[in-house]
C-alpha cells in the first residue's frame, strides 16, 4: 500500500463540478469509479481543489492509498484506459504516506481565457469566454496591477469552511495576448476564495472594455462589497497546484 | 427575394456531417430548421462542401434563397439567434442570384491539428488528434513537399460524383509548428477528394514519426493504391472556401 499523487486533466463542459455528487456526474465520482476498478477500495480520494461545474483542469491534484504491484507508469496507463475520454491522468508518482493534496499545496495557478468578438464563435467558445465589445490590453494591464499583493478578497468570493479569514496573497496576476483577439488572465495565490478568479476576470473585463477606471478594482478591495460581475465558468482552467 | 450567402462556423463533434440525412443531427439540417423560423419555406439550402462527421469549420459556405425586409447584419443576428451553440453564423451577405457556393468556388482550405504527447490530453483532442511517437517537424517537410502541384490523387480519395477525375492542383501543403508539441498542416486546392486530406495527414504522420521515408508519397502518388493511413476527422477543420 502506498499513497499515489496523480495529475489530472479534464474538460469540465460535462460535469457538475470536481466534487462528487449524487446524481449528477463529477470529476471525483469518475475517477473513483476508474480506481475501483483497479482494486482500490477506500471510501474517497483527496482532492487539491473543488472546481465548479464547467471549470477545466490542466493540473488538478488527487491522492489516495492503493496496493500496486507494478510501476506507477503502469498506474497511469491502466488509470487513463478507465478513466472517460474528457479526463486523463497526466502523471503518477508515489507520494509520501500522509501527503494531501488541499492542504499541503503552497501556490494555486488559474488561467483565464476571453476572446473579442461580436458574433458566436463555436470553436473557440468552449475553453474561452466570449467578450463583446472588444478590450484593450491597457485597461487589463492597469486593473490587474492592483489585485496583486496581499488583500482582503472579501469583495472577490467567500472564504472556504477550514478557513474563515479572505485574505489571500496573489503571487502573479497579469493578462497575456495570445491571438488577434484572444487575451489569457494568469494568476496565481497562496490559496483562492470561492469564485474569486471568476470575480476578478469579470470585474477587469469591465476596466478592459472602458465600463469602469481601473481604480474600481482598489475600491473593490477597500470596500469588501461583493463585485457583482461573475465571469462565465468555462473560460478558467485550473493550470497547476505546487508543493 | 434575394440570394444570400453565409459564412459558417461549427464545432462538428455531436454532428453526423455536413449533408442532411434523416434521423441524424447534420449542419445542413440546423441550419435549414433556423432559416424556417426565418420564413424561409424552400427545399434545400447549398452548400460548398459536404465535411464528414466530426470535422470542424470555419469557413463553410452556404447559400439560399430568401425573402428578407432588413439588412444582412440583421439576419446575421437573427440566424445565430436561432441557431446551437454549436454552429454559427460569422457573416451573412447579398450574392448573385445564381451564386452556387460549391459550383463556384475557387479554392478550398483546410487545416490539420496534431499534437505530441504520450498521453490522452481531454482540452486538447476535441480540435488536434494525438500523435504518439512524437513526429519531427523535418520529415513533416519533406513529406509535404510532393504533395504540392498538379498530380493524380487516386491514392488519397474517391472522385465525386460529378466529376469523375482524381486529378487535383494542390495550391499549399505545408507544416507550421505551433507548441511545443503541437503542429498544423495547411493544405489548399482547386478541389478536394473524398478523405483527402485525412489520408494526406496519415501518410505525413507516418514519415514525421521515422516509420516511413518521406519518398513514400511521391510513390502513393505514382502508384494509385490508396493509402491505408486516415488520420481521425475530429483533427480536421474546413477553414476557408474562396471565389
Amino acid at each position: 500500500m502506498a499513497r499515489y499523487k496523480v495529475i489530472l486533466a479534464y474538460d469540465g463542459t460535462a460535469f457538475s463540478g470536481m466534487q462528487r455528487q449524487a446524481n449528477s456526474r463529477s470529476v471525483q465520482g469518475e475517477v473513483e469509479k476508474a480506481l475501483r476498478k483497479l482494486g482500490w477500495k477506500q471510501k474517497s480520494i483527496l482532492t487539491a481543489g473543488r472546481t465548479d461545474a464547467g471549470v477545466h483542469a490542466l493540473g488538478q491534484v488527487i491522492a489516495f492509498d492503493l496496493g500496486w504491484k507494478h510501476k506507477p507508469a503502469n498506474l497511469l496507463k491502466a488509470l487513463n484506459a478507465e478513466l472517460p475520454s474528457d479526463i486523463a491522468a497526466k502523471r503518477v508518482s508515489v507520494a509520501k504516506a500522509d501527503f494531501h493534496p488541499r492542504f499541503d499545496a503552497k501556490k494555486r495557478s488559474y488561467e483565464y481565457r476571453i476572446f473579442c468578438q461580436s458574433q458566436r464563435d463555436p470553436l473557440r467558445e468552449r475553453y474561452a469566454w466570449r467578450v463583446w465589445p472588444a478590450v484593450k490590453l491597457s485597461g487589463l494591464h492597469a486593473a490587474a496591477g492592483s489585485l496583486r499583493g496581499e488583500h482582503d478578497f472579501a469583495a472577490f468570493g467567500s472564504a472556504t469552511k477550514e478557513d474563515g479569514s479572505t485574505m489571500r496573497r496573489v503571487l502573479r496576476a497579469q493578462w497575456r495576448k495570445l491571438g488577434q483577439d484572444e487575451f489569457v488572465f494568469e494568476v496565481s495565490a497562496n490559496a483562492f476564495l470561492y469564485h474569486m478568479v471568476r470575480h476578478m476576470v469579470g470585474l477587469q473585463v469591465k476596466v478592459g472594455q472602458g465600463e469602469a477606471k481601473a481604480e474600481i478594482v482598489k475600491t473593490a478591495l477597500l470596500g469588501r462589497n461583493r463585485v457583482r460581475e461573475l465571469a462565465p465558468a468555462h473560460g478558467l482552467t485550473l493550470a497547476e497546484v505546487e508543493y
